[in-house]
């Protein structure tokens, strides 16, 4: 089964000068992955005509499908559309569907469409045109024999919505490409290194046309099984066997699959289990509650948190005792024990969560050095707390206090099903 | 005076696949930007010899210095350095100096030196030894008529350091570079095609040696002015005379420059100010705490911050009267205040802010579709509300909430000042 190459060209002197770093190609590249394309290269150049069609023809030397982002805004330096309107020699007209499209989405704003604005609906002859369902500058799509090169905005969300709601089935219906199979298994609480030891004999029994991938982040390990072949459903069930498997050896660091978060995940859990919750943070800030309430109706069993900064406030709001602050600090287990019992009490939950440490970078001591955290959940049952040694960066102990209290509430709702 | 111009080229399947974000690429277009060398394209690869050699050769079409990183470990998928051999005709031998360094690498990380890691001071014959301070893969500089091609590893930190202690030092002794000076302008609460009407005229008048991006992102755009030439105080005069013009035409949507965040710069205002915030959370669900505490030291003048979720909470805690949310709802002018001004008094603060909306994607009435945000904010003085019609995305509904109320903040914090 033939191949199917791609590139993905970035445009912007933002990403040359360093000044912005480049996710949309990484994006971009695990999609196309997934839905069976090979990328085989990735270029970036800045907001330059000639650039830009040096880039173009040098792609349709190497790959089937061109990926463009960026440099479509409706302002002076951007020069895509133009540059492309050049290469293709189709003159920029006026796109109907486009303009009212933008017009549309002004409106809906309650504001009036610029003349600048109004360019955006001009678009090269040749092209298909692709709404863009976020903002207001269109994508493109060209055929030219065999080949297509699509262009679409630089900004993410625009972007990545464009990408999976259009141009992916687009892409799949002109090249048919092999049967790719993926599934991510989602861990957590478990470090890289450690899972691949405890996994290493699974991994080596995998068979050769199921490729593993370890994809880590912030106190998170993906792994990705990538299979591919003709036999669509023989791939799914091979997969599915060895998750099987896996679930045998490493289950409980297992919290889901594909698109499961696990704010999701643990949100599932409350709602099924009709348990309600409410969070008492100190030292990440009002990141658990944020990641909570970013799932759709988490109202349902999300009542509220307290972000107790100072421990005037621990003490009138949440009801910590002056006597445990004044011989345990703010950053103890009994403290934090008392957070998440005062956070269930005070907003009427079955369960409350609570986190306290040294963010950092400054406010260590040698006793209590920058990254020590303590994070605790209180149930009708029981208190319980978890100590966390952590680096020197805040904003990455503040994400892995906030998994990792998430991950404390998923192993007791697991325990409690 | 003629610009030096470079390309970056990363080497590595895993950039390809999607599976790591290239941050090495960022932060040598930097680097090399601030030493005035001109990034015009960056190619990423696979561990492909052809693919390899078709990227050097295109760029030494293009460019006086290639960078490229990637593809040294010692182990077989690894292929940069044997590719290099054959691009260059130059057979690989061993490099005393690389293997004393090797040898002594491990001697003092208590290891003896295998013979894989051995074949590492192995080195094609026409080049110039880079050695790697933090690891065990060195570095090779071609010179090649008036072009340099230098190859570095992929580890990051390994990379860095060599790139700072020999490669930029001998790269400014081979092309004597013009300066580069760059300053970034921050602005919040106006849109990239409004501002760019605004400050049309300003932008039109700029010289020729200054050119001018906007880099939007969620609720801001960064202005972005760069300047080249040979006399860098001259230079920098000039940006900061065009800043001081920006200044008068568009200073209220300016909150600060270069490394400047909203949050920061809002924290450095109530810092100055002697005043305290608070916060009271609904539709934004912890979000704006999160970006308060984001900074170190926020404690200084952050007490707390209340997440709302329930019509309850926000009576009992915050004491907005069941009156109010009885009339006007959740999702109000009225109720917003309540809960800005309910915070304030609840954490014993000089400010309290408030979000109440409908992030989406259910939830909205005709009356108020999703999307539909108000803000508050109160003070010792007045308290203020705002309205926000937003799309459906609730990510980016509540980021761009949180950002607006923050924008409030520095509004009210400018006055006051």
């Amino acid at each position: 089964m033939k191949e199917i190459l791609a590139e993905i060209i970035t445009i912007g002197d933002e990403i040359l000068f360093g000044h912005i770093t480049d996710t949309n190609s990484q994006w971009i590249s695990d999609e196309l992955s997934k839905a069976g394309v090979r990328i085989i290269q990735k270029t970036s150049v800045g907001d330059d005509a000639r650039r830009i069609r040096e880039a173009l023809s040098e792609a349709e030397q190497r790959v089937q499908i061109i990926l463009i982002t960026g440099g479509l805004g409706p302002t002076n330096d951007d020069i895509t559309k133009k540059t492309l309107a050049g290469y293709f020699n189709s003159p920029l007209i006026l796109n109907k569907q486009a303009l009212e499209d933008v017009t549309a989405f002004f409106k809906k704003k309650g504001k009036e469409l610029s003349d600048l604005n109004k360019t955006q609906a001009l678009l090269p002859e040749a092209c298909i045109y692709i709404r863009n369902e976020m903002g207001t500058a269109p994508g493109m799509w060209f055929d030219k024999k065999d080949k297509v090169i699509v262009s679409m905005p630089g900004v993410p969300f625009e972007m990545k919505a464009m990408t999976t709601g259009r141009i992916i089935p687009m892409l799949k219906e002109k090249f048919n490409p092999a049967f790719i199979v993926h599934k991510e298994v989602k861990t957590v609480g478990i470090g890289e290194s450690y899972l691949s030891e405890k996994i290493k004999d699974w991994e080596e029994k995998l068979p050769s046309y199921i490729k593993l991938a370890y994809l880590p982040s912030y106190g998170e390990v993906k792994l990705r099984l990538t299979a591919s072949g003709k036999d669509q459903v023989r791939l799914k069930k091979e997969i599915e066997e060895q998750i099987n498997l896996l679930q045998k050896i490493a289950g409980n660091y297992i919290y889901g699959y594909d698109q499961d978060t696990l704010p999701k995940v643990v949100g599932e859990m409350l709602r099924e289990q009709k348990i309600t919750i409410a969070t008492a943070e100190s030292c990440t800030g009002g990141l658990i509650s944020y990641f909570i309430t970013s799932i759709p109706g988490s109202s349902d069993y999300f009542h509220g948190g307290l972000v107790a900064y100072s421990n005037e406030i621990k003490q009138n709001i949440l009801g910590v005792k002056p006597e445990t602050l004044n011989q345990f600090g703010a950053v103890s287990e009994e403290t934090v024990k008392e957070m998440a019992e005062g956070a269930k009490t005070k907003f009427h939950t079955g369960i409350g969560l609570a986190s306290s440490g040294i963010a950092g970078p400054g406010g260590g001591t040698s006793e209590k050095p920058v990254g020590t955290v303590w994070l605790a959940l209180a149930d009708n049952k029981k208190t319980i707390a978890k100590k966390l040694s952590l680096g020197n960066d805040r904003e990455i102990n503040m994400r892995l206090a906030a998994v990792a209290v998430l991950n404390l509430l998923r192993e007791t709702l697991t325990e409690k099903s």
